[in-house]
């Protein structure tokens, strides 16, 4: 049973400015749950209709757990079908960038990604790729998002996703760095190397003038049809399938 | 201005029921709606805020143009931030599905998808990569629900969208079946030939079994990393980038 202020408090994270001031952001499904518990974020409490309690792994017990009902959970719930168990997670402070980590591996760079379903899906397969980080240009939305959070489906446990001042950003760091682009080079002819940056632009807008100026590699996905583009997450995702070819040759 | 019942009839066409009752669907936005005037679909009426009224092409006499104004749009738009203009299209009848016509190309299968943003992405990706059919399970998400009208980005109007019972539908076609599937031969070593069908499955549960049954190449995107899967249509996409790759050698 929680108390309304439990409730309050829970439902209040929904929304950025409360996830921002408590540094608390939900997760749901027990999969992801079992993810995050593995990794390296602090979990703070969970909620969960009694029959999820046995699939939970040991927990330290500093972790506070709640058994709670059907009408609850849709109340706390960020889905329209709750997955009957809901974990509050600790922010992490804000991870520091050092280049010289990003040597010898590819890392995706985002130009004001707007929406949330299509930061989480790259987040996935970054994950699925094993590409070890995603890192956003200020006005990217928050990954805190639940709508991002969910679209990770777990990958979020896994990749590091950090927040840049781009330009100074790509300035400074010594390595290819590529562009999806309407106008590049054919990814079908690109020399990817063995490390590099791919910077994906806005659903809209692309990318902005300043890091558009930065590229030392522009790329474009061949076009066959007539779609005037391609959505973000699909184009990312061709992006590294090419790069991970290239790696395994 | 609108009369009640006309803005309660627009409103019933953002239920399913009411578009199959009446054979109508909606699309937002100038680019999609000038997109679907060029094609093959028949307008119904067009609803624009004033300074809309100049970017819409002729029209025949027989389309209704209503000029509305902000709160009549909000009340009749399916989108949190309406685009400006809404047309209603009328839902061609069913399309038969002839499978000689498959020949000599590539097109998309669709086993039970469920997430509209995933069928229009799959149709817009369809769409760049000249894919001129995607052909879905009947259980397959409503290509007319307007989340999935949405995400093809216009592409509906180009893209032919069938809905049959699969497992008769492959058994008679005379084409390689390729098949996504976490088991199957690598991407990067598959050969696709000049023609065949890609089935990709549903979210959670994959190919069905008798769908399975019949798939002769069965593909595996190669896993580097950790996620578990990856979200279905950056899969389709990185089959059509491959697919398009090899018929442009």
């Amino acid at each position: 049973m929680l108390s309304k202020s439990q409730i309050g408090f829970i439902k209040s994270l929904h929304q950025k400015k409360y996830r921002k001031e408590n540094a608390i952001f939900i997760i749901e499904g027990i999969k992801s749950i079992v993810e995050f518990i593995h990794s390296s974020y602090q979990i703070h409490s969970v909620y969960f209709l009694s029959q999820y309690q046995s699939l939970l792994p040991n927990l330290p017990a500093n972790i506070k757990l709640f058994e709670v009902n059907n009408a609850e959970l849709e109340k706390i719930s960020t889905l329209q079908t709750p997955q009957g168990i809901i974990a509050l997670v600790h922010i992490p402070k804000d991870l520091v960038l050092d280049p010289n980590t990003l040597k010898n591996s590819f890392s995706i760079v985002l130009d004001g990604v707007q929406d949330p379903g299509n930061l989480g899906t790259i987040i996935r397969t970054a994950d699925w790729f094993g590409f070890k980080q995603v890192i956003c240009s200020g006005n990217t939305v928050e990954v805190y998002n639940p709508k991002t959070v969910q679209a990770t489906m777990g990958s979020l446990s896994r990749v590091k996703v950090y927040y840049t001042d781009l330009p100074p950003f790509l300035e400074h760091c010594d390595l290819p760095i590529f562009g999806a682009v309407l106008d590049g080079t054919s990814l079908y002819t690109t020399d990817w190397g063995k490390e590099g940056l791919i910077i994906m632009g806005n659903e809209g807008q692309g990318i902005t003038p300043q890091v558009m100026n930065l590229i030392t590699h522009p790329v474009t996905i061949p076009r066959v049809g007539a779609a005037e583009s391609l959505n973000v997450a699909v184009s990312a995702a061709i992006l590294c399938a090419d790069i991970s070819r290239n790696l395994q040759k």
